[in-house]
């Protein structure tokens, strides 16, 4: 079944790279974008959201071994180990090429490039072989600190998740606002939960589940939302948008114009199921969110847990 | 100048290991050891003491170069860059043997065995060429968030940082925390300054700087009062213990006592100068802190960029 | 169709780990093996078997993406490279974890135990966390240079190549030594092709080719002919064994009685169909063979370039 | 002690580039270089050099441990080992990048870059983040194969090794000539041995030795002589340059006049005492030589162990 997309063509999207554009709203300088919605005092009001002091981290394991969307497994060495008769340390070794689909991970502004521009009218040619030397993610490594929503789209649909391919619009994501009683809003840091997780452990998948026929998502359309609602980052347990898209030219439409026009960081990847079940009992659905990259000089992205206190 | 050791000698670290145990304090399946302290309470208590909603993080930056305690250096290799003419993507691979005395990480109750065991009593020889399958990093790549505590000593000793080999003794946190109006107590995350980085800085040394003749740190003695204040973590600017030692036997008595003996965890090597400069220009030096490990299944430790929160 | 095991069973591979044994053969400290057939007058011998001045390499590219039997991708990471507008040096980083099924490799005669034993007797313990304190691949890095023979085997069947899970026996390889004139004998470097490679490339498999109902290769009854034989060492465009073996116990005898009892190091994957074209148009099926391991202290195994020289 | 060069100048060099270039000499679209040079039947007349049947092998281990050259130390990690109870196989993996001064490696054609360009006029814009798509190792992995001659300098100047800094000029490497007698010519791989490594384990300084000081070698006088007597291959236990080489713009004059002008593969940092101590011992200099790579696709260099066959 091909994805309906209400009219928006790959011209649109080209708009929406425009319109939608934060370039140069904190500066000609800024390389955090959309994080800077976030200021000190809507960190203290998140902070203050604590009701149960409980804590949800809502990253996977890191995968080892190769899959759909894994071409490049995680590397886990044992340095040393303890089986030896005198072993005293046991160190290892994990390497990570964190932007597949089955890795946890933050996506830096320097990821996507667009027309050889990256965030903020960068030269993609800053990102040179030793590295992102605009928009990096060390920058953001203690930015990504403010009030988190979950909307959680499966009960929309009365479903419990939503299927490969299966596009979220903005009236899911309202009907979702209505639904939780809470509103996204300027400097929040938004989590949408397809049940991507939930649908791989029930077909025996594992927990990056299978990428074949796609993705569940949000769809481009909701790309203006997120600007309205100034949102500051993004996550989800998929990759932030459906997948095929259905456009042509723009065969990852949010992740060009959040990324490269708007300046959203996406976390991608998330395992958001023990978070909505917490929500669901709870009945909140608004939290202290934090999630800390490593701090990598010049790194395009980083594996991440983020981490929700409620 | 050798270390005052204050009379305390091998046999008396190795009945440390006996008379502050913790095994079979939390059951014996438990694999979280002093986490354990931590109750939700207190977490949303730490919550609500942020004032100003301003983040500091405490990582340095990972570092590639090798040099004197970075005998493995990080690894930081580009998969596609922004160069070419077509750039769509940049992405890149991050490989991290997390323990040494240049990086910032945290130590899973599995790095350290005496005697043929771990923390709990769990055998050496569970931590396997294919990682370890007791105490790993992975179960507390959550649990390490809660009220934090910075003592900071070299203003204690009217300086701005100590020397390597220098040695922290009780008195020095205790003047601590009198100077600093609070008392480090059941649950706390707690944060020793030696100003390592800030020695370094002015040294021209770099963020890591010199191991040469040792590193600063809380001396071996502070084990009881570790015990006593039912401490839940501890982190530092050097690797939470002087550097040599003075120990024959026990080289590095603090990592053996504290993680197999006490199971707590351990974060090394973190940059504590931002955090000493809030916390002293607020006259705040509690605050909710959260390291979120990666989510390694069988991991050792993990690299990770602690968050402070005031 | 099950596989002919020719009445052989589990307890006969276990009797040949008896019967066909090398430990000690070579003194008690050996840790060459087979190697040792070898002398400088069949080497001398073998230099001068070259006719043509042509040389032929038998290693397959090193597979970056992984596949069956790949499930670790060879990592290949530049580190710079010329696309910028100064770039004076272009340096690249290789990763390889060279026991899969897709690697061109010789192993190691501490790549495989039994009975926690490796080749010669030596405990298995001895291959720490550390690497191959015994029988490690350095000490073969310069051994295996001598006379290489191709036996072809497809055209003993008169087919291109053998299917997945075909059994090669003795007959089949006095067949094609009568065939190409040739006689396997003492020291020897024997290759025996099944064609792997060309029925991928038939497919459209690539040219690691698919492992799905398993590899072609010599039957594990072919043992005691290599012992009779006095081979010295074995390689193949397989994995050197018929896949699967149709034994319970023992799943990869030929890896198990030739690598741990004789001492034969193997020589897994590698492309002979250029070789093999090269030897029917010459008519010659001997020739210099070196294959030159990494120089890698306590290594298990090497990837490695065999080159045949006619 | 500032180094003699002979009246050659910056200019001098550059004017090599010129004088000495190779380009177009095999075709515009050649890959191969000097390597050209080598024919069949000059193969098979090395194979005949063969008289004893003596194989000594001219690589270093590979480095593990951080050092002077050695910035990125090799990785050997291991993945499986035998010190479990059940343990079946060993396996290991090996990391490597081999540009470095410590490491036994061969640099492909695509390693260095003039002004925008390498060997044979190909733009250095090919070598791309997913390696080089012109003049990469993998086409020469069977192609260093033929008459190996050593000249070894230190007894030239009656001394057991040159000292760092120490230069190499045509007299010195006539009169090892006559010295040895042997003649270098046409398609000839060529070793010269600045006894780098006795000097370091002299000193105790291990395998790979110090570089303070720099490193003893051929001087970019060298060049047109190389030229003239048509070498196929230069390698070396230095890197086949003096160090520093005491020119302001062409820091490594030979790098860049040899592999992107000549079109020279180099081999460096090899350890040619023991077969310094063989070729003594036999009285004769010249040998069948083979150095395969790793068949590296899009490669710059491979680790790899040359051998002497003689």
């Amino acid at each position: 079944m091909p994805i309906d997309n209400r009219g928006l063509t790959d011209a649109g999207i080209a708009g929406y790279l425009e319109s939608l554009s934060n370039w140069g709203r904190w500066g000609s300088a800024d390389q955090l974008g959309a994080l800077n919605y976030i200021t000190a005092e809507m960190r203290k009001t998140a902070a203050h959201l604590v009701r149960h002091g409980e804590v949800v981290a809502i990253s996977l394991p890191l995968p080892t071994d190769p899959g759909p969307g894994n071409p490049r497994p995680v590397q886990h060495y044992m340095i040393t180990t303890g089986e030896g008769v005198d072993a005293a340390y046991a160190m290892d070794h994990v390497g990570v090429s964190c932007h597949g689909m089955a890795i946890s991970h933050v996506d830096a502004l320097c990821h996507v490039f667009h027309g050889g521009k990256m965030y903020n009218g960068f030269p993609a040619s800053e990102v040179k072989s030793d590295g992102a030397h605009k928009n990096a993610i060390q920058g953001a490594c203690d930015r990504i600190v403010g009030r988190g929503v979950l909307l959680d789209i499966p009960p929309v649909r009365d479903r419990e998740w939503l299927e490969a391919g299966e596009a979220i619009y903005i009236e899911d994501l309202e009907t979702a606002e209505r639904r939780q009683l809470v509103r996204v809003g300027e400097g929040d840091i938004l989590l949408i939960r397809t049940g991507r997780h939930r649908a791989a452990r029930a077909s025996g998948a594992g927990g990056s589940g299978s990428m074949v026929g796609g993705l569940s998502g949000p769809h481009a359309s909701v790309l203006p939302w997120l600007h309205e609602r100034k949102v500051a980052a993004l996550g989800g347990d998929g990759i932030n948008e459906v997948m095929p898209s259905g456009f042509a030219e723009f065969q990852l439409p949010i992740h060009t114009v959040a990324i490269v026009g708007m300046g959203i960081h996406l976390m991608d990847n998330n395992d958001l199921e023990a978070l909505a079940g917490t929500c669901a009992a709870r009945g909140q659905y608004e939290f202290l969110f934090a999630l800390a990259s490593l701090n990598l000089e010049r790194g395009t992205g980083s594996p991440a847990t983020g981490l929700a206190i409620l």
